[in-house]
């Protein structure tokens, strides 16, 4: 048994949110210096994390590059689409959530061919629907797959999507914003184009930057497709690679505190330390949250350990406004549901805490149904449809 | 006389860096919490930040919003050009250094159409250049002046160039970068549509989000102009105004840590009061700095209170790369130069530092060059030629 994690430090309520989320002490402290964006110093920690994040793509990483991007991770994204994707490719965006999406209404700004597969708000994109529309429409290049759909919590069947894909001979784009680091990628299995994260997800750092995993190749071959300088990735890369600078000011304390999240990633165990952590997150905050009558929209078989989502009560004494804000109280920051048919809300399993805390989580959710008067936390018969769905699969 | 600044509380080097800059530790200090970006209270902040901001502008405020956008200061500036330019429009772009051109890269790959002043290493673009360029060409729409050119650290003629933007019925666009809220900015004379700046630089904060500074009536008008989701300030703006959250996962610590620089900022006499420190630190550095027999580029009436570029000295014991070297040992982190004919290398005046600090870095310097054997640090001939172009203006 590992020793408890301690809790926030300077009193400041659990981030239940997949990111930003509640980081170790010991990140936010790696914040207390300043950097010259410029020095010799600097541009070894950036080469330190450029190295660190490669570390954890696993055998075959040699084939690939690590571009840091500022801004948040829909920049990211926004970044790996118009970097490589050319302006003559055509992008199908899986969507079954707000990110993908959002996905597919980047490709709209960037006004470049997509079509999309969109299975509503949660069901998943198999293997056979792409096989499928990759199949009936040649003009495609690339599939663009979002690993965990946190606006639901699915965790996507990437490596059927990635089979199909590769047997079709098109290239394949990850937004893994919410799953790298945290859920085990095998890159022989994904043969990825490139994918995308952010700093603030599964490695467990700040908000203020994210990265894209590239193909050196495809990085080479990606010169001039952008349509955004600042999102360049293959400028920032071959500045990167030349001068060991970011092309513009880094937040230089964001990327002093992943240093640090790195290494605790690295202490506990790499990907797989953490995806253990994360599972058992998930599985105790599960059992309890059923025990208390609740339920999740997915089966098991779909949960992620990043985020899970739950039926609102049907009880009308159940508001989530006041849910909300008695759990702020209790010590717990949850999110709410992105479903579009039903109520529901989402918490996180991610980030600074262990099934201890979880433990803390469904007494705290148990104690705020009481202090509501609600009597049952069974989902409305609407819910129990939604379920049926997904079963039918 | 106010009481010395405290130095950097765990050792680091100053950073004479025009950002990220030294700031105080009172403000990465407000970093040490974990923050939910769709938390009330998170809310509260970005509100307080954005109204912080709107009063720095002064009177006239009240036609304006504040937005601010994840990322470095040169997305803030894609942000402005893509959001504010219409897909017909024409930009004027004034350059005389590095972040001119990089403006007029950025409306390259914008696609749109722009036209260049391109007045060399530092030269300043006059009111009268833009009056003639405007009446030349009927399709621009636009003018884009840099404020504070920060590759050479002169500061442009805004009021001329603003006057004779609004006198032909153009629209101005500002990158006041590294001179918001340190240098004064009269709204009535300059009249702008849109300005941008950063969080590192004159309110003294930590890298990671910049900020546009709109018009509401151009704000309104700028739906579905820009060539990018990430950098849509229409769109952050809107969703912003609807809900008080930022589209995307905003840099918490580094918004909080904004707070905690515009409280410093408002407690120093606001931008009066920053300017006038700046403005003795510069005093300090360039007379002590002349004292040794270093020659600044630009005459007094040209340099910014932001930072000074001196040439390197022609005697061939200096080199910058050892200077750099000794300055940082000695606890000074400096910039190299970015003219193109001769050698020059920048200090910034910006940041956690007063009058007795620049002194010791002009000791710094002293020290430095007998380290080195440096006799003299007169620059070559070549030098003096650049001083009397602008002599001759
Ligand atoms: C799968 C996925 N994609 C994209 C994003 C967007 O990231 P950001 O909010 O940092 O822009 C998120 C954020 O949670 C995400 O989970
Ligand atoms: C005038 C000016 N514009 C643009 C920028 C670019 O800012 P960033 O490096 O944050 O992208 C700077 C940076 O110093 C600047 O001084």
């Amino acid at each position: 048994m590992p020793a408890p994690l301690p809790p926030p430090k300077l009193g400041e309520p659990y981030l239940l949110t997949p990111g930003p989320l509640t980081t170790s002490f010991g990140v936010k402290e790696a914040m207390l210096k300043d950097w010259g964006s410029w020095d010799d110093d600097f541009r070894a920690l950036t080469r330190e994390i450029r190295a660190g994040i490669l570390d954890l793509i696993g055998p075959g990483a040699e084939a690939y590059d690590c571009v840091p991007i500022q801004g948040s991770g829909s920049y990211c994204v926004e970044a790996m689409l118009g970097t490589f994707v050319p302006k003559d490719g055509k992008v199908l965006v899986l969507a079954n959530g707000a990110y993908g999406l959002r996905a597919a209404q980047t490709m709209t700004y960037l006004n470049r061919a997509h079509t999309l597969i969109d299975k509503g708000d949660y069901l998943p994109p198999r293997g056979d629907d792409v096989a499928h529309a990759l199949a009936e429409d040649p003009a495609i290049t690339h599939v663009l797959a979002i690993h965990c759909e946190t606006s639901s919590g699915i965790l996507n069947p990437i490596d059927e999507i990635a089979e199909a894909t590769h047997a079709a001979g098109r290239k394949l784009l990850i937004d893994s914003m919410s799953a790298f680091g945290g859920v085990p990628m095998d890159l022989a299995t994904l043969r990825y184009t490139a994918m995308v994260s952010s700093a603030n997800k599964c490695i467990e750092g700040v908000p203020g930057f994210g990265f894209v995993i590239a193909r050196t190749s495809e990085l080479e071959a990606a010169k001039g497709n952008c349509h955004s300088l600042s999102l360049d990735v293959e400028a920032q890369w071959s500045t990167m690679s030349k001068t060991g600078q970011w092309r513009f000011t880094p937040p230089t304390h964001v990327v002093a505190a992943f240093r640090e999240a790195l290494r605790a990633h690295a202490q506990e165990g790499g990907v797989e330390g953490r995806a253990a952590r994360y599972s058992n997150n998930r599985d105790a905050l599960v059992t309890g949250m059923r025990a208390l009558g609740f339920e999740t929209l997915l089966d098991d078989r779909w949960l992620s350990p990043i985020i899970v989502t739950f039926f609102c009560p049907a009880d009308p004494a159940f508001q989530f406004s006041q849910f909300y804000d008695l759990m702020k109280s209790k010590g717990f920051i949850i999110y709410p549901g992105k479903l579009t048919v039903v109520d529901s809300f989402r918490i996180g399993c991610i980030g600074q805490m262990d099934a201890h805390v979880m433990n803390l989580v469904v007494e705290a959710a148990r104690d705020a149904l009481s202090d509501m008067g609600v009597v049952s936390a069974a989902p409305p018969a609407i819910a129990l449809n939604e379920r049926k769905k997904l079963a039918a699969l």
